[in-house]
């Protein structure tokens, strides 16, 4: 799933962090991809699937909601200089629906970093640009792992 | 995915729930079952797979949502009357973690309905009772399908 | 502000949140009244005044916010075991607009409480039992005051 | 309190914004005052007052979410084209604490338009730029006055 990574840190934070997503076994199952790994900046994007359709027809809005929450988990751990980084709380927009075939990336950026607590903002467009999603995160760095 | 429902409507209403939870390919595929259907109020059950694990080895975000956004869905779709309801945003709170084998219980209620918007709660515990997730869903109403 | 209180704790928690209530000039000067205050479950009430119209006429989203917010802030010290508790972040949905006259009570509850952090619910009310606003607060709980 | 006004549009849409914020009687009581009214770009600002300080001696999250509320409310006014737009909900970070007689700064930004639908977001900082707000706002275009 790594292939794809535009930049990746050699210091600890950064070995840390590929390890993570490398082992994140949801996401590759998926076929979510990275794109760019930076620390505070992370892209992915996945194919939307027939298998996520809801009983709408459109992708279920928990297979968005994944593949930004993946984005913004590698963007937290990317800054958590080493240490494991977890989402507190996630605050979702649906602005426009997915279809099978559609392929989504997920651009995660660190808004705020402030003691143990991190803000980041992360959108997912369709490739033709159209934002699909307006996602805010808030994660907590732990002392000790999950 | 539908034998367990405890409470069926008769009227148009509950009969488009129904067609639109038995729809619902995703959350069959991740065998997602519901346990109670009722206007206003919906249980969903799901058991965390090592497929829906991350790079912490614990469930993946995005399926706990999936989960509880899937019992939103339902709940909000159960009080439109026949006419489908979206999802249009939702603020989830991570409270603690799910482990693979663990069985999960979201729970939607109602908690408002005013004009063509909804307000819909749901949490999600493990067997023994646990609260893993706090999600707090607002719905739209359409005038057409999404 | 506290001839109202219904039910006061004589512990070190209860003589905490009623001295922090008391120190409480913001909603003080605004002639916000308590009504209950248990732990967990805090009750307020605030009448709009002129001074508290926007440019549309009716009463700013601020004060409906302060009001919600000084109940959930007195039901988030009152369980903190006489520590200092603090809002951390807040959603609220404008349900209905409030104006002149209005004669509003809002009513916290505590929904959970994990670790350092709690969740509380509060809802908004006019007299006649209309819901205007409903808030939930993520709280936590410090080791030194603010 | 727009002799502050950097920018200022001429057509309908401006003027009727315009006319919202000098009716805005919370605001100017507070001695908010408007620094840029743009379309889709707000900024304001506000001195802590002593009357605006809560029972931890600090200023009231009420007051903070009030100023950002006010930002956020000439910003969708900004671009409805002349109609009225109000807030539907909103999510507020606390980062860092106000103290009395701290020069407060809010600004709004557009973030997405999407049907009658809107999201910005707004940052409220001390003068030294140290942000203290993360404010996220929906807004929804209305056909007819609230």
């Amino acid at each position: 799933m790594t292939e794809g990574i535009a930049s990746a840190e050699d210091d600890a934070g950064g070995r840390a962090v590929r390890a993570m997503v490398e082992a994140d076994t949801a996401s590759r199952l998926l076929g979510i991809e990275v794109v760019v790994l930076e620390p505070g900046h992370v892209t992915m994007g996945m194919t939307v699937l027939p298998s996520m359709l809801n009983g709408h027809g459109i992708c279920h809005g928990g297979y968005l909601f994944l593949l930004a929450d993946s984005a913004f988990g590698a963007a937290c751990n990317s800054v958590a200089g080493g240490a494991a980084a977890v989402a507190s709380s996630c605050d979702v927009t649906f602005v426009a629906p997915a279809r099978a075939g559609d392929i989504l990336v997920a651009e995660a950026l660190q808004r705020l970093n402030f003691g143990r607590s991190g803000l980041f903002d992360v959108t997912v467009r369709r490739a033709d640009g159209t934002v699909l999603v307006e996602f805010r995160g808030h994660s907590r760095r732990l002392s000790s792992p999950p």
